[in-house]
């Protein structure tokens, strides 16, 4: 029996216990800052998560991220980030303030800007920051792949991938949290996963916006939303190539898996078909979405800066990216997102025929 | 102005009558022995397609294929074939009374069985099925990519990929017929555009039955549905390129993209959600779907005798096909569908990952 420490006891970092603890792992549900509700929910009832959805094995025990030591996380045998981006800092904060010295998960999400050039992704990101705070940890590990967390815990089946600088933290990750229901394939392509898994979010507003543009008596049309879909494939491979995975990752489970389970749940799709509805994302984030973190405005905030310098220094050809420099005007602008497949300039022998 | 004669007045024959209408061109749309109340129907108005869902231009000329002369064939630009796979000895047989001259589109899909050797695409097999009638295209034009035939009839955007063994052709007919909702690409591999156009039906089949197998409150959930959907994308790609067409084109519109709209809509897709559901292939095929043509079927029926023998030369690695080996037992032998996420084994490293 391994100790498994998941840092952040929102829906990803909740949903991911539930694996761990059915193979009968010790399961410590750390709640941030931001967690205190969920943390005082768990402790009455493993069952009364106030955001998963579903309940969560009683095996799992909720603590109070900030009462942990530096001997709880020197106690775990792998530490798993289980916040959303912007909880990152926090994270960073709390592993060198534990003197994390164990192999560490991710199941975050995102790309750190890096001026003018090419985005970093967590891969490489994380390790710096850690460097920074005086932290190298023995191994990181990244987590891709189709995964919905409520249907995670309900123990719906899925296949994931899991990757590494070091293959070595990947399989033991994996022996870790495998389930029948929870298959884990493994890939050595750990920035082309952390690209993917990121960019997914991103491109699920362009597509998702298709959904909400394109109806017949208020259900989507399929057509349309097929094409922006292909579309999406089709720039993220080239996008993740850039930032420097493999165009093979784009195909996989990170790429078109995660991006399929993305588009139609999430709020990444439901800002994406509001836009197709002719809301802007100031409006939309104003509005319904106020408050809510929506992790592809974010990405297109990051990749705007670069990819305009890539374009400016014929490092990649804006003529094949209408997708995704659509969304990055309207992430940049706070405004409508100018897309639809018929605006799609069609060129002859383009890549994705 | 051109003209341009559709054999088959069917769905598809229908639907891409619109586009060629809406340019300006004379469109002839032939009703075969089977669309006789289809032509019926027409005759009295064009908004009334019994089969399509939505009206069809006035221009659009209903006639009996059964009264096409040779003079009719002569007098187009171009003619389409708008038939259903079955339908393809029926239009053999009339380009070769017609005595057919002009270039030839080509909406049908399927594959052609050679034995246990690689099976043949229609890029193939027409000219090869002409030619013993005497008959030589001067070009043949096949189509692919995301299209259901009624939205392609409301004017719902979409983006296609024409091919041929002469590209001058495919571009020929790209000019007919691109509008600006249906905006269409170009491809030098005909052979991947026909057999992923076919084979998508096929893995239709298999996605599909997530939808029915993995349900809440009656909702497909949506993990199954990503991970066996970036599965079929996956074996796709090994297959078209096993039939002789590029790996680049599964991941195009003719592959991801039309797989995608397929999923979910369609006789396909009805018949995995059924098997999803427990039912047999033959339970369903003499029930919900009597007298239906579930082309995927017969892709399965074609691709088992050769799939064994290349896994049998290790020209293949069945190890690599779980979802495609699933479904062909089941299309051959009449029964259950046996395939789920949680029962694809993981492979280390394997190549979706």
């Amino acid at each position: 029996m391994a100790t498994i420490l998941i840092l952040g006891a929102g829906v990803m970092g909740s949903a991911i216990a539930v694996p761990a603890a059915d193979n009968g792992h010790h399961v410590r549900l750390a709640a941030t800052p931001l967690d205190g509700t969920i943390l005082a929910a768990l402790t009455r009832s493993r069952d009364d998560h106030p955001r998963l959805g579903a309940p969560i094995p009683s095996s799992i025990e909720p603590v109070d991220a900030a009462a942990l030591t530096a001997d709880d996380a020197a106690a775990a045998d792998l530490i798993v980030l289980g916040v959303s981006s912007p909880g990152i800092p926090w994270a960073v904060e709390t592993l060198a303030r534990l003197e994390a010295a164990v192999p560490v998960a991710l199941v975050t999400k995102g790309l750190v800007a890096n001026g003018e050039a090419r985005p970093l992704t967590y891969a490489d990101a994380l390790p710096q920051m850690l460097s920074h705070k005086g932290i190298t940890l023995p191994a990181l590990v990244g987590i891709g792949g189709p995964c919905i967390a409520r249907e995670l815990a309900e123990r719906r089946p899925t296949a994931v991938v899991y990757s590494g600088a070091a293959m070595e933290a990947a399989h033991t990750a994996r022996a870790l949290f495998q389930t029948p229901y929870y298959q884990i394939a493994t890939s050595d392509d750990f920035v082309g996963i952390e690209a993917c898994a990121a960019m997914k979010n991103f491109f699920t507003i362009g597509v998702s916006a298709m959904l909400g543009r394109h109806q017949r008596d208020g259900e989507p049309v399929k057509n349309p939303v097929a094409a922006a879909f292909q579309q999406a494939v089709d720039e993220l491979e080239a996008l993740s190539q850039w930032i420097g995975g493999r165009p093979s990752t784009a195909y996989g489970l990170a790429g078109v898996g995660d991006l399929h389970v993305t588009v139609g749940g999430g709020r990444n799709s439901r800002l994406g078909k509001m836009l197709g509805a002719g809301q802007t994302v100031a409006g939309a984030m104003n509005g319904p979405l106020d408050g809510e973190t929506v992790e592809g405005v974010d990405v297109g905030r990051v990749l705007g800066p670069a990819l305009r310098a890539a374009f400016a220094a014929s490092e990649l050809d804006a003529a094949g990216f209408p997708l995704a420099t659509a969304i990055i005007a309207a992430a940049e602008s706070g405004g409508a997102l100018h897309y639809d497949v018929a605006a799609d300039p069609i060129i002859d022998q383009r890549r994705r025929a």
